[in-house]
C-alpha cells in the first residue's frame, strides 16, 4: 500500500475532454480505451497506445537508424575512431530529428585493438582453430605461443588445479552456455571470461581458453572482455568457437593429446577517447525532472554491433523522437544518452563501462530529479515482461502501463533491478529507480559479441515492438507526476 | 511395358521358406511382408527390411565414422597430407570391418592451396570482410589487390558489360542462391564460381568476387572452385559471405562509392597425389557383376567436411556393412568408391572430379558388369525420393523398393539422373545405369563449403535414415537378377 500511495499521483490528473477531441478521440472511444482512474490532463494513457500503435504500425525510424549506422560505420570499438565517427553522425541525426540539447560528452580510456589472431592444432593433427582473443589480452610473442592443452570442464575446476600444475601449458575450460529467455545462462559463464586468464596463469598456464559465452554451434567465436587485475592482464586470453571446443574435447576422448599454437598482435592505445552521445526531449512543465534511456553506441570488433547495440540505440532514439513529435511535450524530460565504451574493461577503477561512469560523474548533481531510468542492451527481439521499481507495485501508474502493455504480449513481472543494465548501472547504484523492459534473448547470444553481429539478424516487426513498449512506458513516465523513489523511513516516535 | 520385362527377373525367384524360418521369419509375417511376386530365394524383400529397421533402430557405424574421420583429419583438402592419412585410417578401418578387396588406387593431380586471405573495405570507411578465395584462384600480389567495386545482379549482367569496361576494377555479382529441397538453387549460381573470373577478367578486372553459392546469412564464405581456361585461372576469385554481400549492396544504395583491398597467398602443388578408396562385400553368385557405391573423402579446407561429404562416406559404408554382416552374401557384389579429389578443378582435362575420372579409367573393362550406381554427396538429412534407372519403371523390383522405403518416408519420383553424381558421373556417362536417393537439401546450403561445415551441424535420426533407404535398395539391387539397362533398340525388320 505504501508503493501505492507514492505513484498515485496521475490518477489525480482529470480528463480534458477539449484535448481528447482536438485528438479525434470521441469520448465513447476513450470510455472503452481508458477506464476511470487512468485518464490525465491530456489523457496519457491514450496517448501512449496511440504512440504504442505508431510504432507497431511499422515506424521506419528504428530499422532505418540501425542500417545506416551498421552500414556506414561497421564495428564501433570503444576509442576507436569508427566509433567517434558514429557519434558525430549521430549528434548531426539527432539534430536533424529536432531534439533538444543535442551534444557530446568526452572522457579519456584506454582502448584494446585486437590486430591480427590465429588458432590451430598441431598435434594430433594439424587443424585451424577459431578463435578470438578476449579484449584486453596482452599479444602473444611474435610467432605464436605453442602448448598442450589442460581441459577443465568448469572455471571452479581450473580455480582447485595446485598451483604450477600448469606449467607451460594451455588452460581450456569448457563449460557450456544454457539458452535462457531472460539470458541468465550468460551470467553463468561471463566469469570464465572475466576470471579465467588470471587463474589460468596463477597456476603456470601460458595461455588461457574458453569455449565461446554463447548458445550457436557457428564456427565464430565470441568477444568478450577479460578483467584486468592491477592494470595487467597476465597472459593471453581466447574464446574458441563452440564447434572448435567440441573438436578438442573429442580428440581427447580419443585419448589424444592435444596441442594448440595460438598468435595475437593485440595492443592497447593509452591515450584514446570516447563519448557519450546526449540528446533531449525537453519537458514542458518541469524539464529538470529527467527520464533516462540509454543504450551503447560502440560494439565489438568483430561484427558490425547490430544487436549489441545497434538496435537498443534505435529503439531509445525511435521511441523518444516518437514522443518528440507529438503535438505536445511531456511535461518531464525525456533524455537519450547513446553511450560510449560500454564493451571494454579498463586496466584501473572503475574497471569497466566507462560511459557509464563518465555519465554518472558528470550529471551526479542532477539525480535527484532522475525520476526513472531505462537500458536496451539485448538485441531486438519482443520486449515478453515489464519490471517497475519497486515503489510503483500495485499503483495505478503500474495498472495503466500493463494497459498500455498486454495487447502487445507483455507481462508485469517482479525481476531484480540490478539487471537494469551497463550502462545506467552507477546511474542506478546512486539511487535513481530503475525500469527494464525485458526482450527475449533466447536467440540473442547466437550472435551475441560474433562476427555474426549484422543488420540481418534483425527481426523489424519485434523491433517495431520494442519501440512501442519504449515509447508507451517513456510517455507514461515523462508526462506523469508519479515518484518512484522508495519513500523515506518513517522515524520512530 | 518394355522395361518392365527387363526388370522383372526378381519376381522369377520363389520363396525358400526354410532360409526364412532360419531368420526367424514365420510364414504368416512373410505373407503380410512381401505379397505374392516379390519374393527371392532368401526373400530379398524381407532381409531389405530387416537392414532398413536395423538402421533406424539407431545403427552407431554411420556417426561414429563420420566422427572419427572428421575429428582426427579435420579438412581433407584434394592432394594434402589430411585426405592422404584419411585415405590410410579408411583402408584399415573397411579392413577391420570384414570388406573384401580393400585397396588405395592413387593418381596424379595439381592441388590448390588456400594460404592466407583477407579481405576489408577501404572506403566509405575502414570495414572487415568475410571472404574465401576460390578454389584454383591464383594469389594477389604481396600486400594484396585494391580498387573500386562494380556490382553486377548477376552473370549475366557481367557477362553484357564491354570490354575494357572493368579496367582497374573489382568485379562483384550479387545473385542470391534460392533455397529449395532438391538443391537446384545451387546449380543456378555455380556458373558465376566457374566464370566469374574469366567474365571479369576479359573485361579488364583485376579481381572478381560474388555472393556466396549458400542459402545461410552468417559471416561464413563459401568456398568452391572456379574454371581453369587453357590451364589459368586470370585473376583472383573470392566469395563473400552474404551479410558482407549485403553490407556493400546497402553501401553502394547510400550512394557511397566502394572500395575493397584483397590479398590470398594462394598457391598450387603441381606433382600432388590423391588417392580413391576401394573395398566390397564380394558377390556370393556373380561377383563380377558390381552396385557402385560412391562418396568422395576429400573436403574443402575451411570446414571439416562433415557433411560434403564425410557423411556420404559414412552412409555408404554403413549400409554395405549392414549387408556384410548378414549371414548371406548377396548375389552381385556391392563395392564402395570413397572417391579422393572430388572438389577441386584441375587445369588440364578432364578438368573436375579426378577421382572420379580415375574410376573410370581404372574400372573401364567391368563397366558392362556395373549393374547399378549410385553416389551420397548432399548432406545427411532424410532421403525423400527415390529414382530408379528408367529401365525399372514399373518394375516388381521398383515395386519393392517402394514398399521397403515406404514406411520411412521415400517417394518414386522421376528425375534425371544426370544428376546422380559428380563422382559417379563418368561412370554413368560410360553406360551404367544409375540411381539416385534424393537427399532433403533444404538447409544443406548454410553451411555447404563453409568452415560450418563440422559434425555438430549433423542430425542422427537423419543420418540413420539414409544408411536405411542406402542398405536397404542396394541389397534388393544385389540380391537380385533385374538388368538396369535400357533394352538394346529393336532392329527394323
Amino acid at each position: 500500500m505504501r508503493e501505492s500511495r507514492r505513484v498515485c499521483n496521475l490518477v489525480r490528473r482529470a480528463a480534458v475532454l477539449v484535448a481528447l477531441s482536438m485528438m479525434g478521440v470521441s469520448a465513447g472511444a476513450l470510455a472503452a480505451a481508458a477506464p476511470a482512474a487512468g485518464l490525465t490532463s491530456r489523457n496519457a494513457e491514450t496517448i501512449a497506445a496511440q504512440l504504442r500503435d505508431a510504432a507497431t504500425a511499422g515506424h521506419d525510424v528504428a530499422y532505418s537508424w540501425v542500417s545506416e549506422l551498421t552500414t556506414r560505420f561497421g564495428p564501433r570499438p570503444a576509442g576507436s575512431a569508427s566509433e567517434q565517427a558514429a557519434a558525430a553522425w549521430a549528434v548531426a541525426r539527432l539534430k536533424a530529428f529536432g531534439f533538444d540539447e543535442v551534444h557530446l560528452e568526452s572522457f579519456p580510456l584506454t582502448a584494446w585493438v585486437r590486430g591480427n589472431e590465429s588458432g590451430e592444432l598441431v598435434a594430433p593433427t594439424a587443424q585451424p582453430l577459431t578463435v578470438a582473443a578476449l579484449g584486453g589480452s596482452p599479444p602473444t610473442p611474435t610467432g605464436g605461443l605453442e602448448g598442450e592443452v589442460a581441459i577443465f570442464a568448469t572455471l571452479a575446476d581450473l580455480e582447485a588445479a595446485p598451483r604450477g600444475s600448469l606449467t607451460g601449458r594451455i588452460a581450456l575450460v569448457t563449460q557450456r552456455m544454457v539458452r535462457t529467455q531472460n539470458g541468465a545462462g550468460y551470467g553463468a559463464v561471463v566469469p570464465e571470461r572475466t576470471e579465467g586468464p588470471r587463474a589460468a596463469a596463477e597456476r603456470g598456464a601460458i595461455a588461457f581458453l574458453m569455449r565461446s559465452a554463447g548458445t550457436d554451434s557457428h564456427r565464430l567465436a565470441h568477444a568478450g572482455t577479460t578483467r584486468y587485475v592491477n592494470g595487467h592482464v597476465a597472459i593471453p586470453g581466447f574464446a574458441l568457437s563452440n564447434p572448435d571446443a567440441d573438436q578438442i574435447e573429442r580428440l581427447a576422448a580419443l585419448g589424444l593429446a592435444v596441442r594448440v599454437r595460438l598468435a595475437s598482435s593485440a595492443s592497447y592505445v593509452l591515450a584514446a577517447h570516447s563519448q557519450n552521445v546526449i540528446a533531449e526531449v525537453r519537458g514542458g512543465e518541469r524539464p529538470q525532472q529527467v527520464v533516462l534511456l540509454g543504450a551503447h553506441l560502440d560494439s565489438w570488433d568483430l561484427g558490425t554491433g547490430a544487436l549489441d547495440d545497434g538496435t537498443g540505440t534505435a529503439i531509445i532514439v525511435a521511441a523518444a523522437k516518437l514522443i518528440r513529435d507529438l503535438p505536445h511535450r511531456p511535461r518531464r524530460t525525456v533524455r537519450v544518452v547513446l553511450f560510449g565504451s560500454e564493451e571494454v574493461a579498463q586496466p584501473d577503477p572503475p574497471e569497466g563501462a566507462f560511459g557509464a561512469h563518465s555519465y554518472a560523474d558528470n550529471h551526479r548533481a542532477e539525480f535527484g530529479q532522475h525520476v526513472l531510468a531505462g537500458e536496451s542492451d539485448l538485441g531486438a527481439d519482443r520486449i515478453y515482461a515489464v519490471t517497475l521499481p519497486p515503489a510503483a507495485a500495485g499503483s495505478e501508474f503500474a495498472q495503466t502501463v500493463l494497459r498500455v502493455l498486454t495487447p502487445i504480449g507483455v507481462l508485469l513481472e517482479k525481476r531484480s533491478l540490478e539487471e537494469a543494465g551497463t550502462d545506467i548501472g552507477p546511474t542506478v547504484e546512486a539511487g535513481v529507480p530503475a525500469f527494464l523492459l525485458a526482450q527475449d534473448a533466447t536467440h540473442y547470444f547466437d550472435v551475441h559479441h560474433t562476427a555474426d553481429d549484422t543488420l540481418d539478424k534483425i527481426d523489424r516487426t519485434q523491433l517495431d515492438q520494442n519501440v512501442a513498449a519504449w515509447a508507451a512506458l517513456v510517455w507514461l513516465a515523462a508526462d506523469s507526476d508519479a515518484d518512484f523513489r522508495p519513500p523515506p523511513p518513517v522515524p520512530r516516535s
